[in-house]
């Protein structure tokens, strides 16, 4: 992945014979900057990436609890190489291509935080856990008992946690009895077995950068007192699973846990700033675009919109992202490659470039199949998005 | 394209040697049910596909106007063959890329609806140019300037479209006196000539589906009135070009016009259904999604989020897409790769299947990379969406 290099964007499987040639192969160069890049383009700075990556980890190994990244966020090998090289315990996903791909590179250690479910889903959860330690998390005895059905006729026992809903209303068991009822049939499956214990907060998005610790404590506390219950009962219940990047600042004080799961604070975005994760200059993922048409003397055009930042919202800010350079423009609407800035007059003439931090950093790497990666303003590589489209 | 086949979806260059090979090749296969599709999975009908297409042709063949789909909607050069064998005149996109690859496969009549900015979009746009008719539409005497500049110096002329804003506050000159003194700035030019004028009325949307005809008129008058003071000071306006689908219902009364330019139309959606354009039972492109989840009597979580759907609100509605089968049934909000139904107590256990009309087809749709391509509910072809990821 290294030096120079100039990867051909053709589709030859796509040329139907005999039709005219009309496209310019497109030339991801390095050692240029980033003036050089055609927008939009998705770019990713190598040392802030890595400053978020070294400070999570230091916050992890601080707290003495595993760290386990959700790879939703990135969907690249090459930054799941770097949280693993820095210092993580494995990584999570949420689909099992994301899985799939990542074990393909060696990495052997996977949580899949979804309910996987299905005889297709089930067969490739099998295959794959015959090449790395896969742990799955859900929250019925159906999921859980078709995984065991499949992985016992293969003569495997896959590890499971139960999914706890701490108060953000997605999945989850309701209560401690519900835990507990779920774990006793557990019990009876061969290819299945329990190992812990998981929960999603997203209640600390809704709470705020002032009430996130808050509810990182109540998450966690719910959590522990669950597998209390379970211990009580006679259940080892040896992991207890937490985390999103809100709650990393207040790692310290949430006894009892033993792994943290953050995504976002990997590139960091406009929403995890408001929330407390650094600062816009921290943040590793920007959008180049540039103003293509000034129709009135507040209102200018860029070329980045749904298609290029997601159609995401701010969870507690107005508009569609931060303009690094411009703080004072507004992105007030995106149509789907059109992105109206609101701007003083006079300023920002046609040509103007913009480098946006986006709302959602997990939603914005999801629309590009090629990120530009920089160091110190040039561009030393680029990476395809190699997980994005594993939509099974 | 035709009959069963297998596509192997694999990335060999992503392959790192010595590692496990963990990921079964997803199978694409045909000749199977829907039942028999693993979810989320983007279907799109054949049979409703082609009477969207046929309708909107019939629609304009009766009004009398050019008909110029935009195939930023579908990205599929399939979809784009039968628009043109139903009889349209050409094709509208929104980026070079798109063009490319239209014009790859033999589209040799392209608008590309959009500020075409920058030395390599210019050297790109004229290489098109030399393959197949392509138009240009902006609103600024700097764009129309620098394509001239590279249109003329390979002895190109480049036919261009001024946009004007009719109310939608995008992109487009603000009067008619603006539009004569672009006009007249644009006679300097020797690789760009004037052809027409265009609009695009985004307020039909907001109008919803009682006021989408008077604002679809509003428009047309509108351009219309300054395509008249332009010829009046001696300009050829031949070219005048509005529409999306919200205002083909009211086609036949936008006297003036000459073109119409409607995209969702081909697929609809359920924010079209909303607006006038048929019912739910129309909409050709669908997502299959699993419930996999049952925390609570009336919640269930499905398989399918914002990066199946994306997070495309609904213009007139609440709610994140319409269950066809289960009415009742609300997509009350998604996470990234969850959806969380609210439903009757007793109905939708884990297992259940479910197939969702987006609120916006263009944004679930550059969401995949494959469609599964049925008929008379039986899978006959899987097609890749080519166009989508071509950012530019």
């Amino acid at each position: 992945m290294e030096g120079m290099y100039i990867v051909q964007v053709t589709m030859p499987q796509f040329q139907a014979p005999g039709t005219k040639r009309a496209r310019l192969t497109e030339q991801h160069e390095t050692g240029v900057g980033l003036e050089a890049l055609d927008t939009p383009c998705l770019v990713l700075d190598l040392d802030r990436l890595d400053t978020n990556i070294r400070r999570m980890a230091e916050l992890a190994a601080a707290a003495a609890v595993r760290l386990r990244p959700h790879a939703k966020t990135h969907k690249l090998v090459e930054v799941a190489r770097r949280q693993l090289a820095a210092g993580c315990d494995g990584l999570t996903v949420a689909k099992l291509g994301e899985a799939e791909l990542l074990a393909e590179h060696g990495v052997d250690d996977l949580l899949v935080a979804y309910p996987v479910w299905g005889e297709r889903k089930w067969e490739r959860l099998c295959r794959l856990a015959e090449a790395a330690e896969v742990r799955v998390a859900a929250d019925s005895f159906e999921v859980f008992a078709g995984i065991s059905a499949a992985a016992a006729s293969r003569g495997l026992s896959i590890p499971v946690r139960i999914e706890v809903d701490t108060g953000f209303a997605r999945c989850g068991v309701q209560s401690t009895a519900e835990a507990l009822a779920l774990a006793q049939r557990l019990s009876s499956l061969d290819g299945a077995r329990l190992v812990g214990l998981i929960s999603f907060a997203g209640q600390t998005y809704a709470a705020g950068r002032e009430g996130a610790g808050a509810a990182a404590a109540a998450d966690a506390a719910w959590l522990v007192e669950v597998a209390g219950e379970l211990r009580a009962a006679g259940f080892e219940v040896p992991e207890i699973s937490v985390g999103s990047t809100p709650s990393a600042p207040h790692l310290g004080k949430l006894a009892g846990i033993t792994e943290f799961r953050p995504g976002t604070y990997v590139f960091s975005d406009r929403d995890q700033v408001a929330l407390g994760w650094g600062t816009l200059e921290d943040c590793a993922l920007t959008v180049l675009a540039t103003i293509v048409s000034r129709p009135t003397a507040a209102r200018a055009v860029i070329d980045a919109g749904t298609k290029t930042l997601s159609s995401d919202r701010a969870i507690t800010a107005e508009g569609y992202g931060a303009m690094r350079a411009q703080p004072s423009w507004r992105l007030a609407s995106l149509s789907e490659e059109h992105g109206v800035l609101e701007l003083p007059a006079g300023e920002g003439p046609i040509g103007t470039r913009v480098e946006i931090v986006p709302n959602h950093a997990c939603g914005a790497l999801n629309m590009h199949d090629w990120v530009a990666v920089v160091q110190h303003g040039e561009v030393v590589d680029w990476w395809r998005v190699e997980g994005r489209g594993l939509v099974r």
